[in-house]
């Protein structure tokens, strides 16, 4: 097995402003598995929040010795190795196993949903996100968004009010809301909650930083619409933790360190009857189409980090009308452009 | 897709007594789902404390009408369609997920172990079940069993710590007991369980009724060697009830409706670190090489139903030296013995 890697800088359409950072440029590195003639594409898109950076994932795909391995088939063991490498590496250990995926993908020419057995016409549809700027910004975003039934908006910042009011005097469109961890305090948390649902607002996600678990129980308890994790679920124990304060889990694949492991959070989170969404970062069609193979056995989906830029190397999964739409092609389903 | 099935009388070698039968003869159902020339087996143990006889899971096999469906990849609708037709009839559902499975493995030319990306060395060694009767009967099994390293003995009755003290008489290997909700007192399981660490018990099963959970956790702050969870668990959704009563659980895919719940059920419980066992009914090579096919994921097996049986329709998973030993044979790896 013959691991390559290339690291590419994806242009966001706007600047995009969370509650801790504002972009214009993202990075991620685009893996490539080979064995047997056979090339498997991963990604990883490195986050700060979880001390990753482009220098991080390249130094631990250089590091990792993949060659020890006769075939991507031995899903367990090598995605074990890989675990064990070295903590943390989240986005750099999923680019290994969305790569090993559409290796045995293309191998055995099924496409993951169907190797899987799932139904692709059962995949959701997945919210537009709005990130935080200028009111006319804003305005201008929910107008050009107009094929988007969904909106994911950010929040966690003093006027946030203000941009919901701006987007609810445009659309009555489904509107979800992102604090990341913004609001410090739990009375606050409250009323905002409080007041986000009397726009409409159809969930919440990750209100209170990731530890401040007990603020966020009681929180539970204040508010009506349903509470999900991000920041304080990264893989399958932390969902046990998380019964009493959340109503489900957002999974990304950079944080649970890729599918096999986004597949154990699945089943773990709807035995307990949390709701499951899939969430990404500014990715290319990599990532997210790997992500999407999984999206017919979820909730909500969010994953319009290929979306948000204009010069994604590959193409996969689309989006019509809000819906994402999987193909035939075997593994990601997904082609190189240039 | 056509389904079809067979009535088999499974011959026990000794009278097998647990702790509410006592029977020589075991009725199994084995079906065969054929499609696109090629035939998946699966199998059906129907067991009365679970409200099923050979007429009501032929009755099921009938009435289910899998031509709607174009091919077995189709796994989530079908066996939805299947879970949703009628309550219960849990090893009938289970006979239509192992041939899913089976025709699947088949069809790709994979043993479903390499399918599911595992390491067919990571088996678990199996224990061999040792029924209730005479203790002169139990030091003649005990000494017959010289090639097995793992006791799982049945207890629950009066004279239980006589069989316990005969089989300490002839060897020390590892034993595992079982109660099958045998102990109504908690009290009464307390003093058994404590009397059972003192003779190196493993680790104990299903010491009360199923009902009386709050009895075993509090029989959980009482005893030290783990408490393991059989009638109280039946599918995914019960694993987060168990928390803080049971150290974990014991999955039988006659329990489960098959192999894919089963799958949720590890990863499920595995996130809550539960330990994992594998159990079975008295079964062929059908439904233990299903059960064996998941085994390399799972803490403890006690995958025995077919070493115990005369007439065994088919051979598969071969037990060495007590350990699992999967083939690299399409699907279940099975073949028809006549």
């Amino acid at each position: 097995m013959d691991l390559s890697f290339t690291s590419y800088n994806l242009h966001l359409i706007h600047t995009f402003t969370i509650s801790r950072s504002s972009k214009n440029i993202e990075p991620c590195i685009i893996v490539e598995l080979t064995h047997g003639g056979i090339t498997g594409y991963g990604e990883a898109a490195p986050s700060e929040r979880y001390g990753e950076t482009p220098e991080t994932v390249m130094n631990f795909l250089k590091s990792v010795n993949l060659s020890i391995f006769d075939e991507p088939f031995q899903l367990e063991e090598i995605l074990s190795y890989v675990n064990e490498f070295a903590p943390g590496n989240t986005s750099a250990k999923a680019a290994i196993d969305i790569a090993l995926h559409d290796w045995i993908g293309k191998k055995l020419n099924l496409p993951l949903w169907k190797l899987w057995g799932l139904n692709k016409e059962k995949t959701p549809l997945t919210s537009f996100t709005i990130g935080i700027d200028t009111l006319e910004v804003i305005e201008k975003k929910v107008r050009e968004a107009e094929p988007y039934p969904i909106f994911k908006v950010k929040v966690g910042i003093p006027n946030d009010e203000e941009i919901i009011k701006t987007i609810r005097k445009i659309t009555n469109k489904a509107i979800r809301v992102d604090a990341n961890e913004g609001w410090k305090s739990k009375e606050q948390a409250r009323d905002k909650i409080l007041w986000l649902e009397e726009q409409g607002v159809e969930f919440i996600e990750q209100p209170m930083p990731a530890s401040q678990l007990d603020d966020t129980a009681w929180l539970r308890e204040q508010v009506h619409i349903p509470i999900i994790a991000d920041e304080n679920v990264l893989d399958v124990h932390d969902i046990p933790t998380l019964y009493g304060a959340f109503d489900g889990i957002n999974i990304k694949l950079m944080k649970s360190t890729g599918l096999r492991e986004a597949m154990r959070m699945i089943h773990t989170a709807k035995a307990a009857n949390m709701k499951v969404m899939l969430g990404c970062m500014i990715e290319s069609s990599v990532a997210i189409s790997a992500a999407a193979q999984l999206s017919p056995m979820v909730d909500y989906a969010d994953l319009d980090g290929n979306i948000l830029i204009s010069n994604d190397p590959f193409s996969g999964v689309q989006v019509v009308h809000g819906k994402l739409e999987l193909n035939s092609s075997a593994g990601l389903g997904i082609t190189f452009r240039k």
